[in-house]
């Protein structure tokens, strides 16, 4: 998917949710563990319900992979469904991978040919040949990580050379010349709040993908606020406030509300945008 | 698996070589081809063949991922055989997994509960509680990336902040914060040669698991003089060196040469250890 489609798609949906199926086995409604595949069942009850109003489910692969092959199958059965049922949505495998070149090329044969997602996400910390085999796929995307959500955020991506320059700085500066903004996006945590703004001085064409938006505490307001670029650039994240919304049997009528109203709270943000007809 | 035992495993076995099963169907002689599981008929084969020299086998999830399910299920399989049939090896999950709390305790679950690795190599981007959930299983390591072998740990891990302090260096001493040497390594690549003098001094006592040996071009010598120290320290892994010693039928007496090769070295650094019985 272009980047162009991908803001058509947005406008047109006027969503820029992306729903994190993060399913945990033990979290799932007592019901669906008669299933034959209980992580599917839900995943695929949460997509019939979410999905008319997001553009792009994230699928945590840790999730999967704690399950061993079940989970593997789950997995890669969500990943098809997906693309067989809603082939518009954006499909991102939240792996976090980033290794020596020829590893890092076995990485992305698993995401974008045994599986087709369209994206990958991606940890910066081996450099330039750990990304470059993910660009290789040129209709696929990377999506680094630049400034997580999380309290460990501050342990190593906010330290400052001595020009003062930050080391989630110097990500977003170097990685731009290993792809543009048609190929590569950035994870950047809601809950960094108004550090949206110094990111936006350093790479204001490109999406970001933006977690912790519920569960974490990052607010889509401010998110909106200091994130929307003119192809409006975000794509928000929200897993356990949609999927574990209500753990009974109307865990999926729980999922669309969520999805529904974070849809509605997005559409009045995209009006920010400028020229948007 | 204790330092301590790790130790006495090492001594026992003149030996600190790990073995990395970085096995791709591409490269496996093609009448395994025909086996039912030829990547697990392959490794199978290299274990019997090298486990008499090495101390330790690291697996490159990569390579087992790329190949969907039938990867996972030749992956855990493996684990199993060694564990099974060579239970004093250290077995390593090479993952280099990282990311915020939840979903690095689902990770900790696949690498250490789901299948039974000794170890997981983890990234440090994402800091403390990306690192930590792998730290609840006692006696379980975490083996952080510190400085790797490739040529993008320059982009990064060689920044310095205002101190003069490397980005490498910030992490190995924020790290320790978190777990002592005896649940924590680190991975540093033999290309860094004399780089391991000032690895030494920040982390005089800890494992250090060593990458890039052979076709990367490190030298096992220059690792030996920087990085041992009295407990040896050291775990030097040799992949392809070894199991692509040969692509004929005679690949596993190949292997077992090249593992051989490397041990009998080995034994020979071990007596620069002072005191050693």
């Amino acid at each position: 998917m272009t980047k162009q489609e991908l803001f058509l798609y947005i406008i047109r949906k006027e969503s820029f949710l992306c729903v994190g199926l993060d399913t945990d086995i033990k979290k799932i409604p007592s019901r669906l563990l008669q299933e034959d595949d209980p992580i599917f069942a839900f995943n695929q009850a949460i997509i019939d319900a979410t999905q008319a109003y997001c553009v792009a489910y994230k699928l945590n692969l840790a999730f999967y992979e704690s399950l061993g092959i079940k989970g593997q199958i789950a997995l890669e059965k969500t990943a098809a469904y997906i693309r067989r049922k809603y082939p518009d949505q954006f499909i991102i495998a939240d792996a976090k991978r980033g290794d020596i070149g020829n590893t890092s090329e076995m990485y992305a044969r698993a995401i974008f040919e045994s599986a087709d997602f369209d994206a990958i996400t991606v940890a910066p910390y081996m450099g330039e040949d750990s990304v470059k085999p993910f660009l290789a796929y040129p209709d696929k995307w990377v999506i680094l990580l630049a400034l997580t959500s999380n309290k460990g955020s501050r342990d190593f991506q906010l330290t400052t050379d001595a020009t003062g320059e930050r080391l989630f700085e110097k990500v977003l500066k170097k990685s731009q010349e290993w792809a543009t903004d048609e190929q590569m996006m950035y994870v950047v945590g809601a809950t960094q709040g108004k550090m949206f703004e110094d990111i936006r001085k350093i790479v204001p064409d490109h999406f970001l993908l933006v977690p912790g938006v519920g569960a974490q505490g990052g607010s889509l307001e401010e998110v909106a606020r200091y994130g929307l670029n003119s192809k409006c650039g975000l794509l928000v994240n929200s897993s356990r406030q949609i999927i574990y919304a209500d753990s009974t049997e109307r865990f999926a009528e729980a999922a669309h509300n969520e999805a529904r109203k974070l849809q509605e709270e997005m559409s009045k943000y995209l009006r920010w945008i400028p020229n948007l007809k």
